[in-house]
């Protein structure tokens, strides 16, 4: 499609639409959003921000579900199109050595990356407030936790495809212990996945009057690498006088030295619109999550929790989306 | 149905339908909700939270009317089949002793309940901020005010169905002079409906992220008294990024010490999941102020204001919601 | 119709539609609402509270546009109907013979007067804050600022449609720096639209539980006069718990001192009640920026902003809302 | 001293002084201030907020103390002078028939009125939340609990000194569950201490910029009875930068209808000034809780506590106040 | 003293003390302060920030007194030497053309200027809220008030000694309606002192961590004009999680255009410090507001609040402070 | 003194003073506090919360010093006999390798430690807000900056003196951006210094009305190792209706897992009580950051800051502080 280059594998069977003949934007919902509903399950009450990869030719996924407590649970899923979804009614249970660490209390917003071979899932861990939780499956059957990445309280935090000098890079959004109303991006390094240091920021909000990112930001899905560096799709956050609006943009990191921005999109890529994005348990929010890319030709399909009730799906091209965030940057 | 024995009157024609076969809910939606539209009268701008009650064959209610000038008032309405109502356009007038107390400032969330023949109306009474007023009714044409239960600032005043050992038991719920964001149950003492004492903590709201009852718990309709114990149907009150978010639940109270917690249900009874529960003057609300009981079947329609905007209607066995409450209490 | 005069120049070809035989509002929506969608260009998000005026036997507008950044710009609009509209995609560049004054911040909820002939735009202006802009056009095509009326913080700033004993007259609204929870509107005099003094105050919220102008009041489109005083409407915002809600209302002032109130509707003339109002960016907004009076009927077309979202119409008569809040008034 | 009667017993060996020559306020600090130090005994921190009576010939009083864990408790002391103080290290163990309600928390704020020969105190009681406990004693060694009087939240409960028409009359201050930055005091009506209604308004802070009364109120001693009213001195709050300021004042209330306000007086009778009133554990509080009154001559020895670290006494003479209320009301 | 030019009139009897040996500050505290006690007159609770100006050979000034019921008042003084002044038990009353705006709500903060021979008053002035008024006195007898400059919500209103190209020059702060966490500086131009408008900004605080200006600013006395510019005197906020501390600082703005700032001082001049500017009403304030300048040895008599309860006073040269602001401006 | 054994190097000069007869405190204060004022240098404006460390017979300090602009500041100082300090006029510029994390924004609230042989240097650390800075010196001339520990916000940074099974540990308190209203002790793990991971929680505020420690608390100087497991002098916080009350407690933690709790002193060590500690910057603060220890004979000399105005000295017995901790043990 263009001179633009997709680092990932290839994914013949990725989910996608092209965009529609009246549609100008270079990520577009899927016309049977959602893909997965509220209800998807006996156990849940919500469906909503979660990851999804490939596996053998199918797509598998960790979903963030609200159960019948509305309590926050981590639940497998598999499919066959990536659109289709079935998932299991149990919640996942991670194996972790140390049973202070392994003792659930809740998990949320989970993302998914394969390093080296191996599927990572990180999520929002409840350990005294929420921070970031790792672990890892290599037969999406059993699930291994390993040390909590970071100090409470923390979110939003997504490991980089690969390592970079034999370390593991993490992105990471501190926060309060509530409805935290600033937020900006950091990355940490780690030899070994359990001790992180050589935090540098990333990013910040850009304040300005009723700007989609003028609150706070995170990271969404794991950075897709590209040869113009890498992308990442993040959240932004505006406060209207009835609350937060969520919605997603995008921005390459340096190649070589990840916390730097080449380039950050001054326009979001999405925007709370239709339906299921503004109504539901947390009106207006479009919260990015989970991503497919197929790297021959560059197609994305992007997860996204809806109104914190369902997961829908846009579509895109990485080129487009790149060279969008380079003709449309922050100035 | 089973061994509860569920101790309320004869309604047989209390409205009802039995829950659709692809539902496992306990308490499940009417098909044709909401029964009141918010534009019901000439006079008002919502019809939410309100009461019912069975009366002479037929049904009695006194609904809660934010008026044209967004006023909060009670108006009386009536039904042959508890489905169609029909409502006064003037506001109730309550005789009163003292002018003081009799003063009408706004009244909202009222409760009905039935004790030793006389119809009881309780409601959120505004005197110096909300308290809990009381009133009563022997012919539904003229409605008698007594003295405010409670101080200010007091919500969610429910009586019990009848006396213990000689006194008149009310559930309160103390609060501040606006959205209160915190409220626990308690329970009072009255030899007359004057005089209030003997005051006991019920519960609280359970602290934890995203819990559907962790931000504040209030009764909903009277108690329904079962062998099992009383069956308090209540709602939780969830705080998100976005405002309040309004469930049912349940709890089972001590037949003998009313104060004293039996069972209470982990997961909630219905939470916000339709458009017109999801939208409208309050978003994501799901607030029960009515119950109608047909002691020998057991047969519950519950009545709920759903977004601040008009009345709906669940149903469900009482049986089933009581064994729903002992096999998924809160640990 | 009566003998109420509307002192408004004729607009034969006003948008109108009758009233509905099952309404009895003075003020009621158009069936086909909403007229300006959120995308209408490709350069928006939302298209919301905004500004019309008869002009050469057709339409003008001023509307307010997040564009696809989320930042708040004004577009030129035209319509030969006012129902249909064709928009800009470049915002209005306004001259300025100050740099300082005419750098461009952002500008949002413009209003249109016409004074002598002149067409004048209002509109909440970025600097350091958001204060009043001013500005005017001939002829549609040039925009020409003036010095921003006041100092922030300040919003809602509306000049009346004639001069007093030679000053211009202006109401506006001050405003803290954020989502401003208190607002009474003030009227200012001008000799030159530069320099403004002799503030009066005008009216202030409505302090009642619940009431629809109680937490902050703001004046929408430019005063209509007429022989029983000039007819304001206005916008009035209650705090539920799950933020503010937006309505309209109306008032009297005095034809001599119009800062002195003649009478104040109890009632709201709109509140969200449509999907259109209650679903969007901001949930629950009607917003009335823009009117067209056609002064020998006194057919009055309100353009308002619904759910911060999109634009959508009101039609009414001037002469039933004079009376309606003659009769209606705040006691 | 004039025809005002007060209606007190004598206490002749009232501690008093009487004002300075160069001091024109009707209520002057004592010369010695403090009489009770932070550290009068071992166990405590601070001593303030604390309440004295007469007692054959003496003095008694019950004190706030708060401990070396900060702990707020409740000791008894004596004096023979009513200045010199003697504390016991333990603090007061009261004997409850319930033990939910005799569990002990934390009390604070404590009160002290005889009512027909029998010690009541009232004190600011632990119960999920501060309300209102009370208890008696008739030797001074034995401290018996009643039931608390009201739900929370509610703070400084103050019982008249005598019954009307066979009722106990309870003034208190409904609270939130915090730092409350509001309140009222009104007025309950109880046959049997344990029962309590007929709820009154009794009156409001000041709203006025910055006023010493503007942000809440609450009850000091118990009322004093005069001939001219019921005098109760009060304190009330000023909300400036840097937190709460307290003060007191004094307002008649009417003999019959004691719910009803005679005269409030525009000024405070005291307000921070000295060193040990403007630098402790909070800074800028005189908060009366404790009076002497020698009906006779009309002195009045007021306790009050000064900074929350330490108690002080005043002087006047009740005449010279209950003048300058009627004479200097609010208008 | 250097080649810096004051341009003041010549104040002979100037209250002054050199600085002490041990002292580098180049303002510093008079050795007896403060010079106005807190209860001065029998009207005054707290006697604080206050405007002195030379007069005939003497002394006059305009003082903040909060009375007896802690409302805010302006009282009239006079003093033969600056530094022992006697006060008016009564507060001024102005004479006003109109009673709207004659009516005396409260009256804060005054500053005081001459301007081609008449003095000018400005305050912090009640009026719906706190905003900017202006009056003068030709014999200081009697004082007439002008129209309130400008809209609420401002204080801190200060005009410049005199008029450019015909204009009225007035900083000013606006603020919100209660203890305002942010403020800026802005300039207003007046050819009448009745009408305002080309409102310039002139500066914003520093927002960094604990910095002594980084919370609000606001104009102290009125600029003094030099050869380098016109010294402006103001005061710094800084929000420590005990509250504000108000210090002082100095900016020269540009003789041509004083909205532009030429050095703003980076360190304070004055911060608390001293018993009486860390204890009192309103702990840690030093509030500069009013100045006394001779010309020709550039001597500063620095007129300052203390802790809301005194008036203190420092001194220095202007020369020095001016060459200071330059040699230690924010980079 | 006993068999409690403190496992300390012997510091025979160390500053002492015995406990005065009158007192029954474990920890008392030096008779001559404080023992450096705020002004000890040219560049200070406050010197309060600092650490110190024995050094080659003398004592070695890092002080805190809000500079003239308030701006904080990390500044070396001497002394002979740990009571009479000189402090160098120059803040402390640490080398560093990446001049990322070697830009100084600002540094507070400093430890010292010495780890086999090198003196380390903790301290807040502004890095995009609040976090924990690290250095070290071997010859106080010349000091290094690591990388930051941990992510903002964090702040009372504090290691272990000496390493666990090769790790080094840290004890660290995760805030948010403001003056957090929260706070709990963490412990992580380093194998180098740089990378930390395998945190656990410590231990909690006491949330009850108006404890000491039931706001937030936050570690003291480094833990004393003593037979009985690590000595950690903490401060903990109650929040008054004026704000933060700063005191100083201890626990003792688990010679083999330090993040497991042996004994917590219900009651504080030291609470704000003497002018220097109520009056000040931020009064009512008392803020231990620097501990002397004498191992054979357990004498300790506590440095806290005052009123973040001055720097303090308490003395006592690290035995008698054990035993009081496990004699007065929170339940």
């Amino acid at each position: 499609m263009s001179s633009i280059e997709v680092r990932a594998e290839a994914i013949p069977n990725i989910p996608f639409q092209e965009r529609p003949a009246d549609c100008a934007d270079v990520l577009y919902r899927y016309s049977e959003n959602p893909v997965v509903p509220a209800r998807a399950i006996r156990a849940s009450t919500y469906i909503h921000n979660s990851a999804v990869i490939a596996h053998e030719g199918a797509f598998r996924g960790v979903f963030r579900i609200d159960n019948r407590s509305r309590r926050m649970q981590l639940h497998a899923g598999r499919s066959e199109d990536g659109l289709k979804w079935k998932l299991d009614e149990e919640p996942i249970r991670f194996r972790c050595d140390d049973p202070e660490i392994g003792r659930f209390t809740y998990g949320y917003d989970p993302r998914l990356v394969r390093i080296e071979g191996r599927t990572y899932v990180m999520w929002c861990n409840g350990y005294h407030g929420p921070t970031i939780g790792l672990g890892y499956t290599d037969d999406f059957q059993t699930y291994h936790q390993l040390e909590n990445a970071l100090l409470p309280f923390n979110r939003n935090g997504v490991l980089f495809p690969r390592r970079f000098r034999g370390d593991y890079l993490l992105l990471s959004r501190p926060s309060d212990n509530g409805h935290t109303p600033f937020g900006e991006i950091y990355l940490s390094h780690s030899p070994d996945l359990v001790h992180w240091g050589r935090h540098r920021h990333v990013m910040a909000p850009i304040r300005e009057e009723n700007g989609w990112q003028s609150t706070k930001i995170g990271a969404g899905p794991a950075p897709i690498e590209t040869s113009e560096g890498f992308l990442l799709i993040y959240h932004g956050v505006n406060t209207t006088c009835n609350g937060f609006v969520y919605s997603a943009g995008a921005v390459l990191l340096d190649l070589e030295q990840p916390w730097k921005v080449i380039a950050r999109s001054d326009p979001y890529l999405l925007t709370p619109s239709t339906l299921y994005e503004c109504v539901g348990n947390v009106p207006n929010v479009v919260f990015p999550c989970g991503a497919l890319v197929d790297g021959p030709t560059g197609k994305l399909a992007l997860y996204y929790g809806s109104a914190d009730t369902v997961v829908s799906v846009a579509f895109g091209y990485v080129q487009d989306i790149v060279r969008f965030v380079l003709d449309n940057r922050v100035r």
